[in-house]
């Protein structure tokens, strides 16, 4: 069976970050690590933490960043109504040099649901 | 009595808009509405959205539209707390370059309290 | 017959803004409809506009929107010549971290040349 | 008499660009002839190079490119509808991010005409 | 036998710039002039330089760009330790916005280690 | 006697930085931590590591980020003829856009020298 693009993505994702982590670099290997902690529960609850995540790198156009946390959205139940606003709000305040990354962003969030039904 | 720089902000922002709207572009008429609706009660609250829309003004590095949300977040009464998870956020994603404006943007914030106590 | 990256573009661009619309998200609605409405004849022609809709693109490498405004700037019967201008001015504001996106508009161009002769 | 922000940027501008010119790096000089021979007229006019030149340097951000572009538009005749056409695709691509930019663009645009009226 | 990442990256990138500089665009030309010219030995030494041009592609979010640089370490001998000091500074100065790009970074640089071995 | 470019930088730095680690968000102390420890020598020595640090402020465009790293090179004692070609790449990879930033951070480095006479 073919593999689709959550499944590529995440394959890829876990397979370099292996690789960064084995590198051995202090520096990075302290990045990683605060990047898991940032999005943990505190004062701002973990959905809104992950909208937040999500939008910032749409409005900085990483198609894999938005990839990675519409995936943790898709995990925490927030409905496509809310992910379509949160889109909407990184589209107007990035502008339409966001609109071929908010099509892809469409095109994963659908393969995520795909996926859930299999 | 000195103009702080919340007042200025607001002043300057206040009679620029008014100048922009009275030139009749009928595209920029429609995106400052649009900017209107997109912040406005849907299925996502207002308080996460003015926190998205301050995290992507900080990712983007912009200090007019970090203040613009700022004071949103503070009118809504979001806790210092909370503003600097968000921040947090941001100066992850974007990294140490949203430093300086991590700055002004904790500057800004003080000035809203102390606004308040006047 | 293999199709090109042009009839790619079009036919994922075409399929994509589909879904979106069909989302029906109000401001993503109104977005793309101001967007439509942006590039239409007006105190500065339809030429150059499209124009500076591809120099803004390419400056903010954004493959897609670049790939867009060639499209219409191929319509509108821009020639090779004033495209490789506007190139220019992109990539001199823009610097040499533009250089892989002028590669992929020169073959994107070339393409839409070609396509023309079938 | 008090020195408007019009004066204020050309004094600037000049000083430091006979400094940079004067430190005789010759990628730099190399790279400031390429940016004068850019704009000149050639298969695409005048008034279209500086109009993607101010588009360019809006959604880019910068104010101080914004300025240059503008007072070469306001030598060239070009009317203030114009302008603000060229400054909604900007605003557009760009976003709302871009707002503050268009903020002080208008304030310079303003500030060219009344000094013309001097 | 298949072509690695570094070999279609080369092979594309090679065909394209023929065609650019073909296309005899003055300002194109010397921009790509400026381009050799800027990494020759000078008071900077060419590591240095490619280091820096590295970093600075990493920051910037340009895949292609960070490859060529990559490609020029490699050659100068820079160590896969001293490479990975250089992807620490350019991610934390550009965020985790940067992550993505890394891991890319690093399979191009593991398939130049691996060219080698043929 | 007034103050100068250099001391307002150090001085407002300084102050901010205080009160935003004074604020006790984990991640942000951490990721000013992570700062420090990311230029100190290592398999790349520390003036190559700051050359790193400015010219990603540069193309990034971030005055500040500029300012810090010219005042760390200037005290590594790093000639104006290096700093102008660092300043050569930054300004040939980031394009004309990052020219205002350059004449400010001529200015700086002006100042620095200053300031060193006294």
């Amino acid at each position: 069976m073919e593999k689709n693009i959550v499944e590529e993505f995440n394959t890829y994702r876990a397979q370099m970050n292996e690789k960064i982590l084995g590198a051995d670099n202090k520096v990075l290997k302290r990045l990683f690590n605060l990047d898991t902690n940032c999005y943990q529960e505190g004062q701002v609850d973990v959905i809104t933490k992950e909208m937040i995540g999500m939008a910032c790198s749409m409005v900085l156009r990483c198609d894999d960043c938005v990839r990675y946390h519409l995936g943790k959205c898709y995990e925490l139940e927030v409905t496509t109504e809310q992910v379509f606003e949160v889109f909407a709000i990184a589209n107007l305040i990035g502008g339409t040099i966001v609109i071929p990354h908010l099509r892809r962003a469409v095109e994963y969030w659908e393969t995520l649901q795909q996926n859930q039904g299999k």
